[in-house]
This record gives C-alpha cells, sequence and structure tokens, in this order.
C-alpha cells in the first residue's frame, strides 16, 4: 500500500528522527513524569471510562502569576520522550518567560493506553481520533490551571508536525483554553480537496534538485534501471551482489520492497535535511541531500553505472558510520509498530499521495480513494471519512483563526500541505527558506541557519505579545 | 428534583409553548419532508452505525447563485414541525434573500431516533450530545451544499434557546460551515460559575414586579400561607376545595406537587408573555402575566384572602377560556416525555438553578451539585460534567466569535444566562426590553413591540452584510 508507506515516513519521519537527543547545550532535559485520568469518550456518555494520560512537567522556572504562560506541548504519534528531548526551542525560552513546561502523551501512543494492553486489539481502537487528543489536553490544562492560585495563566501550545496539527486546531477549536500556538511543519492542509495529491513528492524532489538537477534525475532514471535489471534472475543477482542486499532479491515483491524502501529513505532525509549531523535510525551527517547527492551530481547516469552510484548515494542512509555489514532493505523501520498511526491514516488523517515521474523524480502511482478505503476495511475494519478533518477544522476557509504561528521550512516536502499565507491578521505563515521539518523546534545550534534564528526570534516576540493581551481580551 | 423541574420547564418552555401555530399571515408553512444518514457517533471509530435524521426543506425561494444562502434552524429540544411553524421570521424573510429554508430536527427527538424505538433506553442515550448534535449539523450542510452546483453557500443559522445556543456554538466550533447565527434567547452563560444560581428566578421575579410590585410579593407571601394553612387536615381539604383540584391534598408530597406545578407557571407565564393570545397547552390571553397579576396588583394580601386571589390568577393559565372543570396541579406537561432534556440536564447541560426569597418570590432552595449528580445517577446511571460545556464552547471567554447576533428579551428569565453585551465587535448583544423568550423569531404580528420590529429589521441588514463578505473570506 504506497500511500500508507509514504504515511508510515510521515509518522516515523516524525517520531524515529527525534529518537536520540540533540546535544544541545540546554542538556538535560529534567521532568517530572505524572499522569492525569481523562474519559476515553469526551463526546458521549454511554461510558464513563478513564484512562492514564501520561505527561511531564517541570515547573522550575514557574511563577505563579498571573502572565506566567503554561508552555504546552500537543504530543504526537510516539512516546512524549521523544518530544521532551528534541523541542529544545520550549525548554530555552521558558526561563525568560518563567513558563511552566509541559509535554502531554498523545493517546495510544508511549505509555497513555485507554485499553492497557489490549488497546491495539481492533474493537478498542475507535477512540484514537483527533477530537477525542484534543480533549485530553483541554482537560488537563484545566486541571494544570486549577493547581494554580491563579487558575487564568496563558497557555501557548507547540508541535510540529501532526503535534503542530494539534496545535493550530487547538488554538481554533478551544480559544478560550489556548492564547496561541506555534505549529511548526503542520501540514494541515494535507487532505482531500485541499492539496493535490502529486503535491508532496514534488517538493520533496525540489529538496534533491537544488542540490543537482541531476541528482534528482539520477533518481527518477533509477527506477527504470532497477525494473530492468530485475527483470532477470541473472540481474537481480548482480544487484544483490552490488549493493550488499542482507537478503538477496529472489522475486519481483522483493524488488518493490527495495523500491518502497528507496522511497522512504528519500522522504526521511529531506525531512531531517539539518545542518548539522542528527541521529535518525542511523546517524547522518549535516545536510544528508547534500552529501547523499555527491555522487549522483556530476552527470546523468544509467545502467550499472547509474545503479552503483546510487548504492553510494543510499550508503549515507544505512552505513554512514561505515559499520553496517550488508544493506537491510525490508524496512527503514523494523523496530516501530505502526498500528496506531496506519489507524489514524485510516480513519481521519487521510493524505492523498500520488507521483507522476514528470514533475516528481518518482515512478508514476495514482491516489485511488477507493482502493485506499477497501485495504483501509480489510485492515482495521474501519471507515475511511476523508472529509473529517474538514469538517471539524474548516480546511482551507479558516479566516477566523487568530494567534497561530504556522511555519514551513522550504526543504521539508510536508510544507506542500502546509499553511504558507497569512490567513488572518494574526495567524500567520513564518516561511523558512533553509529548514527541514520543524528545525525550528530543537534546540538552539551554532550551525543553525540564520533564517531559523529570526524565525525563533520572532516566536518570542509574538508569544510575548500574545501573553501581554490574554488577560485583555479574557474579560 | 427542584433542579430538574426548572430545567423541564425550560425544556418545555421551548417546546410546547410552539405547539399550535401562529396566525401569522404566512401561514400555511410549506415543507418536504427529508431524512439525511447520519453517524451515531461522529468522534470516535468504533462503530459504523448510521440512524435517519429528519429534516424539513423548502426552496421554492432558492436560487442557486453563489450569494443565495442557506437559512437553517438548529432545532431543538422537540419534534421539528413545532419550530418549522413557529419561526415566521425565517420564512418571511426567505423570499427577500431567495434562501433555501431548512429545518433539522434535534437527534433524539420527534422522529430522529439513533437506536429506534430503543433510544430511551439507558445505555442507548449516550450519543445525546450537543457535540454530536453539531456534527450533524455540520454534515447535512455539507450535504446540503453538494446538491447545489454553486456548493459554496453562505449558510445562516437559527435557533431559540436551547436551538440559539446551538446556532451560537454552530459558529464558534464550525465557521467554516456557518456564515453567521441569529441565537435568540439562548443562556450559554447559564452554566457553572458563569452565572448565580439564583439569576433565574431574580429575572423571573422582575418580570411579575414590573406589573406591580404586590403582584411578587403577593406571590412569595402565598408559600407560606400553602403551607400555613395545609399544616392541618381541615386546611388541605378547604384548599382543595377552595382552589376546585382535580385530586384533593392528602400528604405533604401533594403540597409540593401543587407548590411545584405553581413554580413551573410562573416560569412559564413570563416565557410567553407577549403581546399578543398564544397557545400553550391551554390558550392564554396577551401578555399573560399582565391578565395573571391583576387579582394581585392592588395590595398585599393574607392567608386565605391571598389564596383566593391567587387562585384567580392561577385560572388564566389553566382555565383561560373557562372550560376546566377542576384544577390539574399534578403535572403541567402531563403529556410530555421529558426522558430526553432531563437527560441531557443530568449530562452536559447543567444549569445551577436556586432562589433566596429575598431577591425573588420564591422559596428559599439552594443549588447543591452533589445532591443533583447523585439524582441524577441514580436516575440515568450518567455522571453529569458541569464543566464540558465551557471547555467545549469556552464559557465567558468568546471574545474571538464573530458573526453573532445574541438576542435577548428583558421579559425573559432566560436572559439571565444570556449574553447582554457585545462579546467582539461582530458577536454582538441585541437587548430587547419588550420581549419574552424568543419573540423575535415567530412571524410578525401587529401587536409586536416597535423594539421587537427595529431588532429583526437589524438582523435582516446584519444578514446581508455577512453574505456580502461571505465569499471574500471564503478565499
Amino acid at each position: 500500500m504506497a500511500k500508507a508507506k509514504n504515511l508510515l515516513a510521515f509518522a516515523t519521519g516524525l517520531t524515529l528522527l527525534l529518537l536520540v537527543p540533540s546535544s544541545s547545550p540546554a542538556d538535560p532535559y529534567v521532568y517530572k513524569t505524572l499522569y492525569f485520568d481523562t474519559l476515553v469518550d469526551h463526546f458521549s456518555f454511554s461510558s464513563n471510562a478513564t484512562f492514564k494520560l501520561r505527561y511531564f512537567i517541570n515547573d522550575t522556572y514557574w511563577s505563579q502569576k498571573p502572565n506566567s504562560p503554561i508552555f504546552f506541548y500537543t504530543g504526537n504519534e510516539g512516546p512524549i520522550e521523544t518530544f521532551a528531548v528534541n523541542t529544545g526551542f520550549m525548554w530555552e525560552i521558558a526561563p525568560d518567560f518563567k513558563a511552566l513546561i509541559v509535554f502531554a502523551e498523545h493517546r495510544y501512543y508511549g505509555k497513555s493506553m485507554p485499553f492497557g494492553d489490549k488497546s491495539k486489539e481492533a474493537g478498542n481502537l475507535g477512540y484514537l481520533s483527533s477530537s477525542q487528543v484534543l480533549m485530553d489536553y483541554v482537560e488537563l490544562i484545566a486541571y494544570l490551571q486549577s493547581t494554580s492560585s491563579h487558575s487564568n495563566h496563558p497557555v501557548i501550545v507547540f508541535g510540529g508536525s501532526y503535534g503542530g496539527m494539534l496545535s493550530a486546531w487547538m488554538r481554533i477549536k478551544y480559544p478560550a483554553t489556548v492564547t496561541g500556538a506555534i505549529a511548526s511543519s503542520a501540514p494541515i492542509w494535507y487532505f482531500t480537496g485541499m492539496t493535490p495529491c502529486e503535491a508532496f513528492n514534488r517538493v520533496l524532489t525540489n529538496a534533491f534538485k537544488i542540490e543537482s538537477p541531476h541528482c534528482s534525475n539520477n533518481i527518477r532514471r533509477s527506477w527504470d534501471a532497477i525494473n530492468d535489471i530485475t527483470n532477470t534472475d541473472d540481474g537481480k543477482a548482480w544487484l544483490s551482489s552490488a549493493w550488499k542486499l542482507c537478503s538477496p532479491l529472489k522475486k519481483s515483491d522483493d524488488v518493490n520492497k527495495l523500491k518502497d524502501y528507496l522511497n522512504e529513505v528519500y522522504a526521511n532525509l529531506a525531512e531531517v535535511n539539518y545542518p548539522y549531523p542528527s541521529n535518525f535510525l542511523a546517524p547522518l551527517p549535516g545536510y544528508p541531500v547534500k552529501v547523499f547527492c555527491k555522487s549522483l551530481k556530476k552527470e546523468e547516469l544509467e545502467g550499472k553505472k547509474l545503479l552503483g552510484a546510487l548504492f553510494n548515494a543510499v550508503s549515507v542512509y544505512f552505513n554512514y558510520t561505515g559499520t553496517a555489514h550488508c544493506f537491510n532493505y525490508s524496512s527503514a523501520f523494523t523496530t516501530i509498530d505502526d498500528t496506531m498511526w496506519n489507524y489514524q491514516a485510516c480513519s481521519e488523517m487521510i493524505m492523498p499521495m500520488c507521483s507522476d515521474g514528470k514533475t516528481d523524480m518518482f515512478e508514476p502511482r495514482k491516489w485511488n480513494l477507493t482502493d485506499y478505503a477497501i485495504s483501509c476495511y480489510q485492515g482495521y475494519k474501519v471507515n475511511i471519512q476523508p472529509n473529517l478533518v474538514k469538517y471539524l477544522y474548516g480546511g482551507k476557509h479558516i479566516s477566523t483563526a487568530s494567534n497561530i504561528i504556522f511555519s514551513n521550512g522550504l526543504l521539508d516536502p510536508w510544507s506542500s500541505g502546509g499553511v504558507l499565507r497569512n490567513v488572518s491578521e494574526t495567524a500567520v505563515a513564518v516561511i523558512i527558506p533553509d529548514s527541514a521539518h520543524h528545525l525550528d523546534l530543537r534546540a538552539s545550534n551554532p550551525m543553525d541557519p540564520v533564517d531559523v534564528i529570526n524565525a525563533r526570534n520572532f516566536y518570542r516576540y509574538t508569544i510575548h505579545h500574545w501573553i501581554s493581551q490574554h488577560h485583555r481580551l479574557h474579560l
């Protein structure tokens, strides 16, 4: 299921990218782990069942004075540790604002399981929806407010990628709870009828093309080269040997797996195209797309020469340290259980993906909603609701939104579904040409491009402004 | 359960008040009856079950041009016929706007039963929540848009009382679906922590006091008079006879019933205190509070003289036509099944009611949330969620709301929980001194006070303005 693969890349791109803490000077991140009892179902009264939502909290800098804010990370699809240690921006500015720092875990991830060990069983997954998550956070914030003598602190929500979508939606749906939102790399418009399905792959292609048109052209040409050579058993054997595949190519399904892997690698490289080395399953150099393209940028290649150069390029991803004995293409994410995000992608988060092989560097693949619906039903017995996000959050008609910063890096393929223009006077777009996926939320680094530094300064200024308005607007 | 009685008055005050069509010249109201398949649960994916939501539609005036609006009544707690024939304002202005007229029925009322005949069973009531209702309407509107070649018509929602709350909340939560809302007599602030519990009874008392302070004072004094005389069996017999009670007073519980009945009558009289005769279970004269007060306004009475005068007054309510053989106080609403509204009042619509006998004309009754919660749990096995409405819709912090008219009549006790000041530039309050409960939404009548006429003109002007902005704001 090509689309699920792409969606998986989205999910894991967010989660795994962050597994290893950055080497920011603000380390270590210190927090208490707490749990909050919240309803499994906030929107009906059929059951009073509750579960424990995990959250991390640090009140070192907090002053319980009226203007002292709550900085609240709207956790996304992964264990909350990941986000706590990789959203350095929140930690760095908290002292200046005397802010309470909170990282809330998304239900059905990490240790926040509505049905305990049985949360993944098909019948129990139904309460995994963005609406329920937002209410978890609304109730948690109300509780946190109640622990202060002041009880009406400004609340600033932060989130990256799907977490950024949740941040923006929090402010859109619950403006009485949330004063403002920093929604980084949040593709809230990557849904049916809002963004053409080929947009992601087009922007992804550009991330390679700006290194060199030869690089993206060589990737585009590589699919035929792979298909041609693997057409025969001899060719399969050659490629298996030349690429040092851990598991040799035997049947056409193996070839498809290899190509799926490559597709994911390209998306991941673009998402983590950070200026400094970072860890993502395997360690990566700074600007990994540039390093990747090194062997593909001189000229347009073909046949075995092309495949040889591509192998060198891909080695950056799976073998940057030179310690891999073979190339394991079976899955880029073998350690990840993607049940939860795939369920979301099959119910509410329907993000259409396709490619045409012309404006992008991928094999042509159409988006077929019917086929997608069928495989989702087969997998989860769930009906896709491709319009639900539009109905709930307004789609492109969000001119009433306020106090949101939508930031997008133009190196990030997800910027294709992001908000790249101001939608109202105070719901504004920040475009960061030299940034990949939510680089702006990470801890500052000497290698940060100047436009990321400027963006963060703008966020600080804007947050101050929101806080100064908070009490005037809240009666 | 005193509070439930008050809530019941609220519910039936909306519903029953409108049972008999007005004698407006715009009669008859002609519509097609249609049904729309909608999900029982919009916020989780546990079940794909749907049910048929009933709605009425009239497209006589509709032009499928971009600026031709959809006028959508957000049905409240009763069969939708009631609202269709008693919201004459929508019908009267529809030709001018070339509007599509739609009246949508609230789930669990009329013929819109999520579980058919079994919808009232305790286990099936859980999906009776405002969140679910709003999404029913959002999806119905999306469907109606899809039936037009234009598909992006401005949508104006209308509602009175709880229906007005739904209208305001529709615009607040779904501004991409709804262009503007006329929320008449909508007590969106009659919830915990927003309005003091005695406010309703204080304003209700004022409606009688402005006829004559003697009138409200005599009502206040009557409780002791009733208590005193019914303290003995002889007294009970005397009152049963003097008041021609259908069922004589035997025990103290009967006396409580009689007093509950009186409480409800006073609230109902104030709500339907219209300038012209209207029908409400029994026919009522124009300005029924004035007529009621006639025998109580001359002087402050006591004992049997007071009770005799009160009987004459109450006769306006139960025997205006003079055809009642006896005074049936067992319930003012015996024909009404109040299971559904009482369930709402026990889950989400927790509206605190109390009286102090000083600023109001009622026997002192405290509001006790704990007792209320216990009786709700005993009745429905449901936990009250007194903060849910605040979390969902922002409580008093709605400065981000836009394009809403909150209208309130100062003769209406529910104005105590209404929005009586502008909350933003375009979410504005309209105060109608001479109006009772949502008189403004009724068909025009020669007896209408000039401030109601002015209010309706303002609505027309504002709706035109909203429509002219619609396409500019919707990209």
